[in-house]
């Protein structure tokens, strides 16, 4: 499938009848991640999940991996090592070659640029812009753990010197971290005409929804207590007011705001006139709300509405 | 053609019958340019020139472009303002469409990575490993201008102090440094079959011809006075020994140093059974050597034949 590895160009074949996908995706040091507390393989792990989870959201199959590197002269090759070991696990897990790419010095830091190709069935990409008023909305798995994880850390340091800081993220905590590109319920939706609209929650549910209306021309209104917020242990994820600690319990529901507002999960949103089963390819779909005709975002909580704006991700600023 | 732009993916049709060219070049400051030196358009058009100077060098046709750009807070507007200009002047003059990418914050500095996607006809892209003992080598264009401009640069600037430095280079050598990757003649070779191997000259001759002969498992001996120097005006580019440079000219050959082991030329090299016409769509071809089945590689001047390495292309290094 993939030949001309190492020569100016590398040559990929495409299944005949399928159009091509393309995304790519920046990860870079103290912005998306950081050398500090973020193991290697976690950042070479979670660098490509981001392309594979838009592969997913356009309903297509993973071609062909590139990854363009650029390190600088401080970093240990043992760092580069870990990262491409994460890299190529999940690029395994999901049969991916790495097909090329560049090597780079960098002057300060790690920047990392992954590109993923894909392919579709000729006119069956699922888009952003297909949602109807009157179509259900639904979202895979459980959102909410990668941003409660970032603030608990970022709360954590706060009053640490940057000397005493935790060294790295726990590992039951890593396992959170570690997402798993919804490919396989993205090509059950796309076979079977099944989603009218789809988008992977990377900025988070509130902004890629708004994504999704923008895009589609329409409005939203979802519901608060469907929305499947993860569960975590080990540390204080929830709210007080958000009254959703179940005490006495090891692990607690993240609280709303992450759920609402966190990026980085990586699950799928997408819309869709049929009943959608609750479990597709193993994994949890729920339906959250409905597409409105009204333009605007509204959140339903305690039979009351009030306007949802895009609250969105925000990534490491450079105080911390 | 491109579909798709701003969703999770851009989607793209590749011509039936045809196979997908990838490639991706990495572009830092201080490492390939600098700010208080270059253009933001010129850094731009070399970005993309890159990529599109790969696509050459395999006969094919460029598709689509995707730019990756990471850009520190102080960096000014107007700087990535004319870095597009720059890019998308050099996208039109081809006619490849900017199908996406990924823009970020970077903590220090400018980091772009270009993906320019192209096709072939299938089984029909020029490898670097097709070369047979007895083929002719042959570049197009002329050599060394970029190398000779950057020496020239650091020499002036050697004893300066920061602050006095000259701010930009001067414009009659931006022309210089201005490449129009060579897609012409690479598809023109391409149709007729002519060449058996090519590669794009970007990390120099020297370094280019010896990826081609270790691909082929060949060897190379080429003619010193047959290599083609680029001829730069307005300032000292030759060496005395050389004794290339000839008074009351106003232009002066560049040193031979410059046009065997200088890079970022993105000319092309190819080998070819065929006697191929010394000017090919308004470009000088000129025959430089043959491929030998005796390993490694020559050069011949005055008669003798010394032993001929790789010289490669050093990029700024942190103390200039």
């Amino acid at each position: 499938m993939v030949t001309g590895i190492g020569d100016d160009c590398a040559v990929l074949r495409i299944p005949v009848g399928h159009e091509l996908l393309v995304t790519t995706d920046f990860s870079i040091e103290n912005v998306h991640f950081r050398r500090d507390c973020h193991p290697p393989e976690l950042v070479g792990w979670r660098c490509l999940a981001r392309g594979l989870s838009d592969i997913a959201a356009m309903g297509g199959e993973p071609r062909a991996a590139f990854l363009s590197l650029a390190v600088a002269s401080d970093v240990q090759q043992q760092w580069v090592s870990g990262f491409l070991k994460g890299f190529l696990k999940l690029a395994k897990e999901f049969n991916v070659p790495l097909a090329g790419g560049d090597t780079a010095q960098s002057v300060a830091g790690i920047q990392a640029d992954i590109i993923v190709l894909g392919s579709v069935p000729k006119g069956k990409a699922v888009l952003r812009s297909g949602a109807k008023p009157g179509d259900q909305i639904y979202v895979t798995g459980k959102l909410g753990a990668a941003a409660a994880i970032l603030k608990n850390l970022q709360q954590s340091e706060r009053g640490k010197s940057k000397r005493s800081r935790a060294k790295h993220v726990p590992v039951p905590i890593i396992r959170q971290l570690r997402p798993l590109p919804r490919l396989e319920i993205g090509r059950w939706l796309r076979e079977r005409g099944m989603a009218s609209a789809m988008i992977d929650l990377s900025d988070g549910l509130s902004t890629d929804l708004d994504h999704v209306c923008e895009e589609s021309h329409v409005g939203a209104e979802i519901e608060a207590e469907r929305i499947p917020r993860a569960r975590l242990g080990s540390a204080n994820f929830g709210s007080a007011k958000d009254g959703s600690a179940k005490n006495g319990s090891a692990k607690t529901s993240v609280a709303l705001e992450f759920a609402l507002h966190g990026g980085d999960d990586y699950e799928l949103l997408f819309t869709s006139t049929d009943e959608v089963p609750s479990k597709v390819a193993g994994v949890q779909v729920t339906r959250i709300g409905r597409i409105t005709k009204v333009l605007g975002m509204r959140l339903l909580s305690d039979g009351k509405a009030q306007r949802l704006k895009a609250g969105g991700w925000e990534h490491f600023t450079k105080q911390e």
